[in-house]
């Protein structure tokens, strides 16, 4: 299992949600307070974008994030208003570049908290469902980058919900045809980066955490003397695998089986399905 | 392309022939002479068999040869009656151990020098191809690794050179209905721990270099002040993409289209062709 | 500060201790019980005598043990009669395989868990006091490093605890210019690849844990079905940071301020003071 | 050796020098013309000036910098004012990240291609020679960054290229002392992040190559359909180990025993002496 935070709003140095809160990614990496492990050592990934390039840049290591220094010089020095960081905990699968979130196709960003239960017995299945132009761009071995393949597969591009909705359908097919009772298990988010998408959903309703940030003209009244408040714009908007502090009143739990878009204009939250097409 | 080596015979140190010789592979991986590239920097690595287990031990890294501490100490530990050495220069695939090698499945190992050409276009149909048994277990994302398990799926078990005939007759037919004209190139070495078969071909026969050793008895009568010649027993022979120096005498091309066998009794030379079951 | 384990007795696989007990050394990488730190993944070192070289093989990595997969092979493929291994938690340092222990010289190996407070105000001073001979040897930059040079100046080679007493009589004294109170904090173990010393020191006397195992007699007597016990010799013997499990009787705390001799013909066990020559 | 390049002017892709020119950087790590090794795959280094902080960011890889995905991803993401690259071929010393140019310190930046001949000899004296504030700051075990920390102690804040002429005096000076006949060898870039200095010099005059670009409003008339050319500032200038390409009129060589200074108002040149305070 992992954990990941993904922000979007005005721009911002990533040093300043990555290691300066209290419970920071980083400190994540050695002591998740939520997560099914303590510690997420195993590889590490962040995603951002930056003007002039509609896709995101990415930058991976297989070592653990707390320790990376390169994670720290970009920290210091690279602002973004949209990007994604993701902390690894392998279950198994080689700890490789190529299995390290955020994946990227095009101006999507797609990374992953979570598991397909017995995907070892159905990997072949759900390959073979991914579109074959599509297929050989696979770089890595995990389910997580299946499931983003299979998305893409079913319309990502088009209707977000509606094709994470379909890969989630899939899975869940495939896994109980293998006899896997409770398939999947994920927390989300994917961006194209304009919009961005967050979905909590597991087959057994056991999902694990996930958390958003409240609105901050709302927060700005709560915590006056919070000087990080007052220099970000009223739509930034925070999705984590868990807080990264004790500021009351600014987290919520995204509820069981739903997703929320974080967009211009306002945000929303709905609830999910999976379903066939 | 790659560069590799493959040894049988009297336990030696692998220092003995990965360091020592004028030309040895790590020379190799920064002045290959014969190779399509001099540098061959992208990875290696190395498998050998121990006393005591059946399964040869593997000792992979994404750094070059060349500057490997570790290697370097194991080199100078490592006894081992056969072992493989494979040194990595990539065409565009992952720098990743799951991408280096030999490749192991059981007591089985596997390394290649070639390409499938145009794999990017068939990765998706010789993956199918692969015994749904098998297919969980490829861990990387290269051809090499691809033609091992069609070789499995095949028969490696039963009957190596058949099997390997019906994996490259497979690649060939489905290369053509891709319009590719020449797509296999490959120069092959895989043990089981205690036959080696070492295959070079090429579907435009013009296949990598590839080289054996002579007969160590009449070796040592054409240089009896060698002292290595001396400690190793008659049945030891080398397999390599290049010489390692230029002890006249000393090498032969493995010809065009053929295979060898190396083994406990007398070693046997066949000419190979791609072939369906 | 780390966690590590020395090895003297009949030549086992690493795998036996690495990674087969309840809390081996890859389980305290991650849950470290009486460590500083639970996680211990700052880079890893194993070091181990074999026939036929006088000095040990050494294999380091800056990535965690835990997912480390030539350490792995490695545990599976290698027998050893005298072996160290030692997993690292920076407290600062550069994680590069110049600062993971052991560290050897010639045919001697070190490792240490703790640190010399204040290292950054005296590093210079104690680089000044290492034998100009030895200085352009050292390769990281670590206080251990220093430590382990500082005890080769001091006569290492002839008589290992008077060289390691004169070391941190240097190392204190250095401190307590400086106005640290206590400066140094060690768990030590030391080796020439036949006799095994094992120290437990801090200047303020609240020194990392130490065990040490019982005699095998002993334990076989406790433990009749224990296998393990029953394929050991006699002189087999263990020091570890933590204890690997919970078997009743196998495990004494090495006493504070005190270090012991393992080699053949019988252990012993002397009080330590730090001493001018 | 090494290679290396530096670029002072209007804010550019890093992509634009590193990736794009026929004999790119990234071509030199592989294919040298006039380095004293055709590959340098020990490790790189790039660090560049963003707006909002004084100091440079630095990314260092310990492989090779033409299969590392991760600088190709800055690459097409990073725009700098003011950047240097560094390619590295270690002649023995540790491949780290502390080894790795550029090397920092504050707000300067420092990079370099050549050696202090008998390094290993006179390591502890050029140590102690560095202002003892400094000396615990030192990361890394290269005669470079000694070199960088010997020019700091003697005044790079104020007078580079008095404080480089000194660190030169005293490199050789100790040389000599140790019966080494040419003890120094560099071709130096330094910025404190507004100018930017470059050094040809060798005790025995037998320089590593150096150049820099011609004034771009001279390449202008020379080749008015070069695109690039019209996007840059008049004031842009580059040094390079080798030229990047073979654009006539653009490269001259930096003369033997010399240096150049790039900075707002008009570039110089100077002959370069070492001396002493």
């Amino acid at each position: 299992m992992c954990r990941w935070l993904a922000y979007s709003g005005s721009p911002i140095l990533l040093d300043t949600l990555l290691y300066k809160p209290a419970h920071s990614l980083i400190d994540q990496s050695l002591h998740s307070k939520l997560g099914v492990e303590t510690t997420n050592g195993d590889g590490f990934g962040v995603g951002w974008y930056t003007e002039g390039n509609d896709n995101p840049a990415l930058f991976k290591d297989i070592g653990p994030a707390w320790n990376n220094r390169n994670l720290r010089e970009l920290a210091d020095h690279v602002h973004s208003p949209l990007f994604f960081a993701h902390i690894r905990a392998s279950t198994g699968t080689a700890v490789q570049q190529t299995n390290c979130h955020p994946f990227r196709h095009g101006r999507w960003m797609f990374m992953h908290n979570g598991a397909i239960a017995g995907f070892h017995l159905m990997r072949r299945e759900l390959m073979l469902l991914v579109d074959p132009e599509l297929y050989a761009d696979i770089g890595g071995s995990t389910d997580s980058e299946v499931m983003f393949y299979l998305a893409l597969t079913y319309g990502l591009d088009e209707d977000p919900p509606a094709a994470v909705a379909r890969m989630a359908e899939v899975v869940e097919r495939t896994g109980h045809e293998h006899g896997v009772e409770f398939p999947l298990q994920m927390t989300l988010a994917i961006t194209d980066g304009v919009r961005l998408w967050a979905f909590r959903y597991s087959s057994g309703r056991t999902s694990r955490s996930l958390f958003y940030s409240s609105k901050v003209e709302a927060l700005r009244r709560l915590h006056p003397d919070v000087r990080f408040l007052r220099d970000i714009s009223d739509e930034t908007r925070l999705i984590v695998s868990e807080p990264l502090g004790d500021l009351p009143g600014a987290w919520h739990e995204v509820p069981e089986s739903s997703y929320g878009v974080i967009q211009p204009g306002g945000d929303e939250m709905y609830s999910f399905i999976p379903s066939a097409a």
